[in-house]
């Protein structure tokens, strides 16, 4: 389950690029720079878009290599155009996709340091994905989401959620 | 891990009390009627905050429901004021605490027929629980938690989280 967990978390940001095309054409409809919607936010103290993607690729990538037991690749915040973020949304997938199900045979029994986390503690596998790992990579796309939807991008929710594998009944 | 997956999802709508608490608190500080929020969106052609919160409870009912082989019970649409959401809240949460671990035995198995899926086809349980359940309860409680954060309600990311089970090193 871990390497299908992950792999859904992968999706979801690759469903992003379908959103920061629509953000593309509406800012030329408009005939606005789509600069300024990379740095949209909900409120004054919230962080931009932009980090809102980096956060949520940043929370994918950890996941993906610490549950297979590798040190994250490091991925430095420096995006600021569209296409910069493309860059790094294509470079999370790339590594997500590069660990193989064999590499989460283990994931169970990872034991997780998180920097924010209280001194001296760790999170269990199951509760690293479950609990800081998904609804992370989902928070932090869902606030990039509002924030196109807010100022009028036309994305849905079928945009959010991504193919979904129907099958015969 | 459907037990423990759908359990997080239960934690999470629970997490949504306390942002109530918070809109309440909030209002009263300045004075306006609650119910503004609870109408709130962030775009005019949006559902407001009312339904994004009845729409995250019924994807972790029907959840619960279908993973364990039951129909979901019924919960109309009828909440309007903040008490009534926080009712709504606990009937979903009452509903899928009383699912027991042993009941998901058969989760993977299970195969799920959505209203709005293409005719003749369903989910199988993990893509249910991926690609539906999980996306959904996180999408509508964010976009919750986005008309509170873009109207000045102090919630922040620990409280969409919740309670986090660090464990010693």
């Amino acid at each position: 389950m871990y390497y299908q967990a992950i792999a859904q978390c992968t999706q979801a940001l690759r469903n992003l690029e379908t959103w920061l095309d629509k953000a593309e054409e509406y800012a030329a409809a408009k005939h606005f720079d789509v600069g300024v919607l990379m740095t949209g936010r909900l409120a004054p103290d919230m962080r931009p878009f932009t980090y809102q993607v980096q956060s949520a690729c940043d929370y994918a990538k950890a996941g993906a290599a610490w549950l297979s037991g590798q040190k994250p690749p490091r991925h430095d915040d420096t995006e600021q155009t569209i296409n910069e973020l493309r860059a790094r949304v294509r470079k999370t997938v790339a590594f997500a996709e590069s660990v193989t199900e064999a590499q989460y045979a283990h994931a169970a029994e990872q034991r997780v340091s998180l920097s924010f986390g209280p001194p001296g503690t760790v999170l269990v596998g199951s509760d690293y994905l479950l609990q800081m790992m998904i609804p992370n990579v989902y928070f932090h796309l869902a606030m990039a989401y509002a924030v196109l939807r807010h100022n009028g991008v036309d994305v849905g929710k079928m945009d959010f959620l991504g193919p979904i594998s129907w099958v015969g009944a």
